[in-house]
């Protein structure tokens, strides 16, 4: 874990370090995703079940491509009451929010006598990656899959390994809540592959969303422009503004709770209390001995931890606007009066009560986000991501008057005599059936 | 050029040959845009003067790599009176059109007690590709910038290579007309480097937008990540829905005007009347004979223009929709009736009056716009690509005790303890300050 106080020496270039230190060293895995991706684009199926028995250990027909209704009420079925329940608590937040993202068309005459705008139009099919075994969390299931439905998509695929044949009940559980209309047992570039080229069992998708292990990511880099992906998700992070007003046991377990998910994880408390950090410091370590995931959460917090002491809290949203986080805890008591001061996260959590483990689960708001500094271009998640926008542009012989000279104008200045005729051809022929005009 | 009717037999193999036949064939630029975003990254300034040098024979220095104001008020006092008024014509309805596009904030507190919303927030800083020579066109200058400034971007940066020197006046009038607030004369994947990772001179941007060779497309493609990049551009294309009501010349400009742009680019005619098909069919090879740019145009409709014989018009929308075309024209009495049917278009163009090459100038609406039938799952650039959302969740007390039991649940149930705690050691400590509840 990197300490530093913006009133030292050093600190300029020690931050700046902060924000490089985790870009990705990918994985070398263009060739054999190439591979599997044409094998499958090539022989569909037969391809796809080989490859599935091959990495998975788990022999595949097309026929048992896909997960039968029954299996799927049956996996239902294993999970408790109580889960389904707050599955449902879950399911029900995040089509609230996600349905008041819903935009309107755009549609209006000017001055010019031009009729133009804009219609939103949910594509067709999406396709939801899935990882299996320990990272298969139903939580992502519904934070994918549900502003795909809401958006108005009507066909949604989802692709899930099962290695040796093991699933996660509660990944087919959510899947059914969300609404997936097909649940396929593949996963790897061979998924990605089968989705984006379709085969004869799975019909291809157009766009294709979810997160995945390095080849995965790959293959939807490779698959990008045929269909369209989201972003190639980045290790998580957090930053957590808070001050003495907080427990330093529950800032410490905020801090954790972003530890854990991974070794790459970032987790960072910025503070202008520097015995309140030192106190969340402690804590961090008390706690560190007792999690379950101790291993992953304390490699976490002593390679890519930070504790930054700031001047004062507004010192610390500026650092925070630098980092960039996908997630920005504003632990204080007026979380409002720091938050129009934030221009770059994902997603911001406001006052004490409100931490991130409850947006990543019940809140509403998508927990699909913008990792590694992207949240200053990037937005998470959302039915944006599962629409498409048609503009539009009408209008008849008076517009045309006023307006078309321009274009015929700027036309020739390029060197397209083409696109000048287009619009002076018709200009002419209005010419000649006016002959006052 | 193919012309099928749907009638015939062997008419789904020959479409679904239309559809694919275009699929990109990159060139291998991978390695040498590699070495040469590295040296960029690496060395700043000093490999971009000299990469300036060595591929627009430019002799260049750090202190020149930029236009002056100077330069700048020049190049726009060459352009003729007329021109500029087309150009800000067509900078005003760009504008208006962009303006109409501004999203709004949202916020709202739900049954729960929960305040949830998002807020749009435009980019600290954008990058603005432009090709040099033949390619520099103006139109696509402020089709790119002004959606930038109209969404709030304050720092716009533009890269145009000026090999042997040469700049088209008309390009850095269109730049200072759209609010770009630095232009440098560099080109190729060093410029795309250069607004990525910064050099001394130039500072890096949060996004790259704009049209370019293989090389600059590659380069978009190995920053993607880094920094956000638009889509990657294939040849255009345009799919013209026609009935006998129009002039057969007029329609034969219309394919002309897309077929005069590229080689690769594809025009493609569907109309219910065979007569008139052979009647546009006639126009294109008399146009052909006489336009400016007849090689590239002859080429274009030889190798990928259609015709397309279809039972009625309403037929001819869902080739269209299968075509997912980059433009759409719809030249018929009625072309609302039909665009109500459309779902997958980058931009439509509605009468007989409205041709495209309008809408590349003048319309409002954005002239890039998704290629390659991307249109099933992309839009064409808008201010949305110059904002990011940043969602918020905020809550006291009694949300956290209506909701926080479910998210605690089910982060026990994906083995997340450290997310289970950092709730439920909230809700432990306002059990112990609230002994009724």
């Amino acid at each position: 874990m990197k300490r530093l106080n913006t009133r030292d020496a050093g600190f300029e270039s020690a931050f700046n370090a902060l924000l490089t230190n985790r870009e990705e060293q990918g994985q070398e895995v263009t060739t054999p995703v190439a591979n599997i991706l044409a094998s499958v684009r090539k022989e569909g199926d037969t391809a796809l079940c080989a490859l599935t028995e091959r990495f998975d250990r788990l022999p595949v027909t097309p026929a048992t491509l896909a997960f039968t209704a029954q299996e799927i009420a049956e996996a239902t079925a294993q999970v408790s009451p109580e889960l389904l329940e707050a599955l449902d608590v879950a399911a029900r937040r995040i089509e609230s929010f996600h349905q008041k993202q819903l935009p309107s068309d755009m549609r209006y005459t000017d001055a010019e006598g031009m009729t133009l705008g804009m219609r939103w139009i949910p594509l067709d099919a999406a396709g939801l990656y899935v990882p299996g075994g320990k990272a298969a969390y139903p939580s992502s299931v519904l934070m994918n899959a549900i502003p795909a439905k809401v958006a108005g998509v009507s066909r949604l695929a989802m692709c899930v390994p099962t290695p040796d044949g093991v699933i996660n009940p509660l990944v087919l559980a959510a899947a059914a809540r969300a609404g997936v209309t097909e649940i396929y047992r593949v996963g790897g570039a061979q998924a990605v592959g089968a989705m984006a080229y379709g085969t004869q069992t799975i019909r291809p998708v157009d766009r294709i969303v979810g997160p995945g292990n390095a080849y995965v990511a790959e293959a939807k880099r490779q698959v990008f422009g045929h269909v369209g992906i989201d972003s190639i998700a980045g290790p998580s992070d957090v930053v957590v503004i808070a001050d003495s007003g907080s427990d330093p046991r529950v800032i410490a377990l905020d801090l954790l709770a972003q530890a854990e998910h991974d070794e790459l994880a970032q987790a960072t408390l910025i503070t202008p209390d520097s015995a309140f950090a030192d106190k969340v410091i402690a804590a961090v370590d008390a706690e560190l001995k007792v999690l379950s995931r101790t291993a992953i959460a304390s490699a976490s917090w002593a390679r890519n931890g930070a504790v930054l002491i700031t001047r004062d809290l507004l010192e610390a949203v500026e650092l925070a606007n630098r980092l960039a986080p996908e997630h920005l805890e504003l632990m204080v008591d007026d979380p409002e009066a720091l938050f129009v001061h934030v221009r770059h996260a994902g997603a911001a959590f406001l006052g004490r009560f409100c931490p991130e483990a409850v947006g990543d689960y019940v809140g509403g708001p998508n927990h699909v986000l913008p990792t590694s500094r992207t949240a200053r271009f990037a937005s998470g998640l959302s039915i944006y991501d599962f629409m498409k926008r048609t503009t539009f542009l009408s209008g008849g012989p008076d517009a045309l008057r006023r307006i078309g000279p321009s274009a015929v104008a700027l036309a020739h200045a390029e060197g397209l005599q083409a696109h000048a005729f287009s619009v002076s051809a018709r200009l002419d022929a209005l010419a000649e059936h006016t002959p006052n005009a």
